[in-house]
């Protein structure tokens, strides 16, 4: 700091007033200030001004799962872009389902003293984050164990749009493709079952299926499963984006055109050879919401009980939901 | 500390020698004292220890581009995984081509006390780095203005590849489209020009195309104009992920069916109605060598000069890039 009060040949007062946000410093002062910071590469010490009593920790956490699934990838671009415009670092945990790696993560991401978590919860008791100090938001769903700030989408409310557009037109016999028992696919599943509730119509259960993984690979061997049995659905409501491009790449070997649409938007699903309908919401939003509110959280500016933000999910119609029932079994002409 | 101990019935040096690894503590008394550590919420305090003397930080930052573009996710999930292994956090900064924003991001998770640098470098020179104090390891391409280590893939030798494969069939007529000039992009229009060069073809400058962005809808807005050209190319050689969207979305649009082989693959590549050939490289393999070369740095075990690590391109033929050049015309029968 004395080299940068020396080199900008102003005192040590002016150059701590400059880092601290230039309040009564004169414009051309603080660009010779900035200039000869830039030459020096003078730093402040962001762990000494955590250390620094009173002084607050400028890193947020956030834990989520596999990055290269675009849906985590937008949760984490945009979360970062709102802690990056109020001066945050984001310390990033990637857990793929292991509830003890995650556990693991979070421990070891409090330790390094950030200002608040946000955490995309794997399945497991959540209840050690009671002790954590430090405010907790949970993104897409919540955790058991402990009532924290949740933002999520309307998963059940997707559902039923799904559900209901495949059942107007005229679909008695939809499958459900499920990833393993999260709360949001536990949700999905419920808005489907009211749909069916609400339009008379029975669900043959042996049509709703659950995944022993959520992969891809999983829901391309399923498909093919229930599409050659003697009795297959004329429809497929896929519950996540990787399951809908699994049950894609299976019906594209058969040869078999169901209706399908998927939950989540997925990148060049409007290009593949049919286009494909989805239930989608705002991801991006819960990233950006989810910062937000832990920032608020951590400056103390919102004292509220814990809050439950909820985002819509619309459809968006592409060609592969509109597909009548009579089009399961063959290809049709192009 | 003391509570953890009390807890546990142990000793203080006891849950000291649990905490950094256990050696020379019965497996049962270890266990008992990371029970009473989970029920206690006990953390070591990172900040704390990034400050006493003699103890190192034990965070990397990672700076790289646009999360939602696959080719930085799989940077940032690979060399996580890698960093994690080693029990170093991860700091993120996402910069899309902004240099000045960049450099904001560096100096502020340098001035965090990270252990070392993992940048994916804008354009602009980076000698403000020198002073950084922590190794610094660049990723898919090298820096300006500082010598230091680079992992990369071999851009050169992939659009040599690409361009040999189209030259084969008999296209006489390829255009490239280029990102703005990256390195990288650079190094790739070289590799397309050496083999025009070998094959004794020479390159029509008009179909050389430099884009005033690097997005898909820029690529798809010069796709469509060179296409609807009275000469048009027989072959598309498209210089990255993103851009090879917008050059099949033109093409689908107009119906045009000229060969395309794309530089790096991507998610759903295959699914397309024409599957799509592309140039591939280990992008996580890019992630995984430069945090290993990193945490070495970082120890201080490599002490060699600056390293330049290239990793192989391979031509993955999926049905795009195997178009014969009459078929540029007309969309094939299927």
């Amino acid at each position: 700091m004395i080299d940068v009060a020396r080199r900008a040949g102003v005192g040590l007062g002016t150059v701590s007033r400059v880092v601290n946000g230039g309040h009564g410093v004169r414009d051309e002062t603080a660009q010779r200030v900035r200039a000869a910071i830039d030459e020096l590469g003078f730093q402040r010490n962001e762990v000494a001004r955590a250390l620094r009593p009173g002084k607050k920790s400028t890193s947020l956490a956030l834990v989520l799962g596999d990055l290269t699934n675009p849906f985590y990838a937008s949760i984490a671009k945009a979360s970062l872009e709102v802690a990056g415009q109020s001066g945050f670092a984001v310390v990033l945990g990637s857990v793929d389902e292991d509830p003890e790696g995650e556990k693991r993560a979070i421990q070891e991401l409090v330790s390094r003293q950030v200002a608040g978590l946000m955490i995309v919860p794997d399945q497991g008791d959540h209840a050690f984050l009671q002790g954590a100090g430090v405010p907790v938001v949970f993104v897409d769903r919540p955790a058991t164990g402990i009532d924290a700030d949740i933002v999520m989408v309307d998963n059940e409310g997707g559902g039923r749009i799904a559900a209901e557009h495949l059942l107007e037109q005229g679909h008695q016999r939809i499958a459900i493709i499920l990833a393993p028992s999260y709360y949001t696919i536990g949700r999905r599943l419920r808005g489907f079952r009211r749909a069916h509730r609400a339009a008379g119509i029975e669900i043959d259960e042996s049509l709703v299926i659950q995944l022993p993984e959520g992969n891809a690979e999983a829901a391309e061997k399923a498909t093919r499963e229930v599409m050659l049995r003697a009795d297959p659905p004329t429809a497929i409501f896929s519950s996540t984006n990787f399951l809908t491009e699994g049950v894609l790449r299976a019906l594209g070997e058969l040869g078999r055109e169901p209706a399908v649409v998927g939950f989540d938007d997925f990148r060049l699903a409007d290009m593949l050879p049919t286009p494909v309908t989805v239930v989608a919401s705002d991801i991006a939003e819960l990233g950006r919401s989810a910062a937000r509110l832990l920032l608020d959280r951590a400056s103390g500016t919102d004292t509220r009980p814990p809050q439950r933000i909820v985002l819509p999910c619309a459809l968006i119609e592409r060609g592969s939901g509109e597909r009548p029932p009579d089009s399961a079994g063959k290809r049709s002409a192009r």
